[in-house]
Formats: structure tokens, C-alpha cells, sequence
């Protein structure tokens, strides 16, 4: 699939999304929220980057299925256990130092290759928002698209 | 090393690159067609997203040779074991729950400066597909160039 | 927060940031002089790649703040323990296996939304390098925006 470099009717779009998760490593789906960013953009070919501002939450993909998605949740809980002594929760006394740590290893933002309009994923993967934080809350998802 | 903003050349352009793994982790050095790619997009200056569209695979980079490869795999076997109980497995019966969770942790996609018509890198780094599948695979994986 | 699509003022712009380090998982804030490439850009709307050359050092965002940096540090030490036996110190002798593979799974670049000029965080998001080598170095930090 090529396509070929075009001139002079490159544009940037950008939009937000919101998002209500339950906290806690909450995984959620934004796949079809992202898709119709990319779409209303206006742009076939180019680049779209998704981050979820913040320093207690993750942007990655993978199948959006139960089993998957709690496979993922137990790797995250190895990786920062929640009981665990933090240095950041003994000075702030926020108790979400796992949060951080998580967000700071799995990344707050990932960019998608855009072709002929949409997100270039696999049939099985979905964009997904982790929400690592010790409580519900109301995220905003940046969607900027670069190309033409 | 500057280059100052350019208006009007601006273009987006993409190629595949297809690759056959052996699964199980294989590291698979995709450098030079990642480049290949990006010198033909004319592209001098821009960014290059590189994706392995699917939820059992992942980009990254790496040196490239045979004592660091292994030891990054030794690493992943240990952030998800292959021989462990998977929800995923439990429900599908595929039997490869540790590759969607390696590929939702390293993620499966980057992106990478351009500059003077290359991507920018390191003298001994590689950008690496990871085939994390328990099978031996044809992947397809796309090169996006968006700049001038 | 919408900036419709433009067309016909699109630009590339690079430059790079200077950091010296401690190396042994130094981890700087180099918000700053992103956001200071970003301003110089003249670029308003767009995405920002970040990287760090090299298969040795790793780019991400944390709240840069001692605790969780701490926290940060020894979450990696347990990913890749620097006392451990790893091939590619077999090999070569340098005794940095543990950086190879904290630079692979971290990632060495990430790219950030820009809006009204400025790289999108989290009010307590700063984007750092992580510098994993085994003794201090003088890293190449570049910053590619493309946008408009």
C-alpha cells in the first residue's frame, strides 16, 4: 500500500476526548473515539499521535478482550506492585506512587501511522487508556493528526 | 544541526515492509528497509512512525547483535513468562496470552526524527520488530514519513 | 480544544539539547528546552518527537519529583538488575548489558502533541531523559516538530 508524497494540502487537526474511567488500572477501549477524530480531521495520510496528559495514566493497544486485558492488569500489579513502599507516596502521602511508576514505564503517549483516513491497526488491536491513579476519574485524550 | 521551518513542500507518505518471523520472540533487524523506505519518501526533514499492526507484536530499538538480543528476550520472559497461566488462553485456547501482554507493554509502534532524508540514530542502535506470537509469522509493517 | 485543519503554512523544524549526565539511570528534566525548541519552531499545531540517540538511554514523562524518581529507578532496577549476569558483557566487556536492555523496553524516543505552540503535559508531567549507561556521558538530545 503506497502512498505516494503529496504537496500542498498538508493540514494539523486536533480534538479532545473525554473519558470517565473507574481508576485503578481501569482499561478502556478509545479506539472508535480516536477513529472518529482521525476522520473528521479530513486527512488520508499521515500521523496520529495519542496522549493522555498526565503522570498517572498510560495510552498502548492490544487485544480488548476480558482475558487479555486482566493478563495485562497482573503483569502491571508485577511490574509496581500497589502494596509496596513508594517513596513518593511516604513525601506526598497520595498512596498512588505505583501510578507513577507505571505511567513512567508503559508511556503516556503513542503515535499510529493514518491511512486513507483511519488509524492503521490490526483486526484484533484496540487503542486502549489505562487509568493507573487510586480513584475514578474524568480523563481528557488529546487526538493530533498530522498529514494530508 | 538546525533546520530552520520550511512552508509549501510539506507531504505525507507510507510503505509496507513485509518480514517472516519464527515467532517466540524473534528479534528481527529492520533498519535498513525502514530507511529504504524513508529515502524514497523524499522526505528531508519530518518524523517516521514504524508499526507492526496486531496486538502480539512490538517495535523498539536495540544494538543489534547477539548478547544484547538475548538478553532483552531473557527480560521479557520475565515481565510474562511463556509457561503461566494466561486469562487469555483460559477463554481463546490460542495459547499466546504472554505475546499480547509483552506487545501491550513494549507497544507496537515508534517513532523516530528524520533528518537529512535518514532516521536519526544512533551509531550502534537498531529499530527491531519483536514477533512475540507462538508461531512463525508474516508481518506486515508500515512505514508512515510526514515532513518536508 | 479544536484547531480545524490549515493548509499551506505546514513546516518541519529540528533542533537538538545538549544534556551532560551521571549516567547509572541518571534521570534529567528536559522539559524546558523542549519547550523552548517547540516555541522556536513558530510551529502551533503539530505532533513533537523527542529522541535520544543511542541504545543506552530511554525518553518518558514522570511527575519529577525525588520520590517518584526514586521509585522509578528501582522499578527498573528490578526490570534489568545491574547485578546480573548479562550475554552481551560476556561478549564485549562493557559491562553495560543492563542499559541495552532498560533502553529497549523503555523506548528511546516518544512524540507529544503540540497546541498554541507548546508540547501538551500533565501539570505535573515533566518529559525526561533517562540516561542507563555505566558512567557519565554527554547525550544528543533532538527534538523534531512537524505542523503548522
Amino acid at each position: 500500500m503506497v502512498s505516494s508524497k503529496t504537496e500542498g494540502t498538508m493540514g494539523a487537526f486536533s480534538d479532545d476526548i473525554s473519558v470517565s474511567t473507574k481508576g485503578f488500572g481501569d482499561v478502556v477501549d478509545i479506539t472508535p473515539d480516536v477513529q472518529e477524530v482521525v476522520g473528521r480531521s479530513g486527512i488520508k495520510s499521515g500521523i496520529a499521535c495519542v496522549a493522555a496528559p498526565g503522570s498517572t495514566a498510560g495510552i498502548t493497544t492490544i487485544e480488548f478482550e476480558d482475558g487479555a486485558v486482566r493478563d495485562l492488569k497482573e503483569a502491571l500489579d508485577r511490574l509496581a506492585p500497589m502494596k509496596q513502599h513508594y517513596h513518593h507516596d511516604a513525601r506526598w502521602g497520595d498512596g498512588n506512587g505505583f501510578a507513577h511508576v507505571r505511567s513512567a514505564l508503559l508511556g503516556a503517549s503513542r503515535s499510529f501511522p493514518v491511512q486513507h483516513g483511519r488509524l492503521v491497526l490490526g483486526t484484533w488491536q484496540q487503542v486502549v487508556l489505562i487509568d493507573f491513579d487510586n480513584r475514578p476519574r474524568d480523563r481528557r485524550i488529546v487526538v493530533q493528526v498530522v498529514g494530508d
